[in-house]
């Protein structure tokens, strides 16, 4: 986990400290506004740096894979900074084209990595997951840039996936 | 222009020789599978770079601009390249969510580049200076790793709009 990248956040606006009611209802004492921390090339970046170094040496990752569209850039950033190829896993097919839900090459047994923005109860995580198993990939590992310790790592886990995240919940509040 | 991109786009098997007939109904001595290009961070890595090279000093631009889904990945390539954050320009609004069309910090009169991966005609790159000039930015640029010379140029000049391509059908064809 990462003080240095919880700053970066801190300061580039993406955290805010308050009393806020969520989309689904809960209340919170922090908001995340990850798109202004995901367009900002030095936060993105250092998130980006930050994976790999998580990553190590032998982690067998061949493709890197993000959700359209919050968790495109991080995939690709983290495509740059390692050399290993990624694949963008869209929502729903869409109505034109091949219809194709991930794009990029993918081929059976390769081991794909998802990558996040945030994580809350890894619904969007679970969808990557399954679809990219779907289409006879290998894939047991989540990053995410924050984890908002809702849940979403016991799904994960539960599924055989590990995660990890570069900040918490727990971290952005002091516990 | 670039040799060397060209060459990259063969190798990763982006640029096909042949005949084929396009989904206009057009023939063409080419094809290009651009996803294959942009999804793999050597060829995607040198587009950035020739594209920063290209945009060289002094050239004021505030923001980068991607349309979604196809020159998402350039956009983020280009902003982690430059230091210059990135908008991501939906191409209609979400169903879900806050509905913007533009993803990503922008204020008015911020000068704005539009990255793209092919031009033919120009309509996903005009659609995206109309957007952000909408949203009160100055678009005067666009910057395309392919130019099909489909008129596309022509049709963003028409709108003040000045482009500049890495690779063009003429030199794929070797003209």
């Amino acid at each position: 986990m990462s003080e240095e990248l919880k700053e970066a956040l801190e300061d580039c606006g993406a955290i805010l400290y308050g009393d806020f009611t969520l989309a689904s209802g809960k209340k919170s004492r922090y908001y995340i506004d990850i798109k202004k921390a995901i367009t900002d090339p030095l936060v993105l970046g250092l998130a980006a740096d930050l994976m790999a170094r998580q990553m190590g040496e032998g982690h067998g990752v061949q493709r890197i894979a993000g959700v359209v569209l919050g968790s495109v850039p991080l995939a690709v950033a983290l495509s740059l900074r390692t050399g290993i190829p990624f694949v963008m896993v869209r929502k729903e097919k869409k109505d034109h084209g091949t219809g194709k839900l991930i794009e990029g090459q993918l081929s059976p047994g390769e081991r794909v990595m998802v990558v996040e923005d945030v994580i809350t109860s890894a619904g969007s995580a679970m969808y990557a997951v399954k679809t990219l198993r779907q289409a006879g990939a290998v894939v047991d590992m989540v990053m995410s840039v924050v984890d908002r310790e809702e849940g979403g790592r016991e799904v994960l886990c539960s599924e055989g996936v590990g995660m990890t995240a570069l900040v918490t919940a727990s971290m952005i509040l002091g516990n």
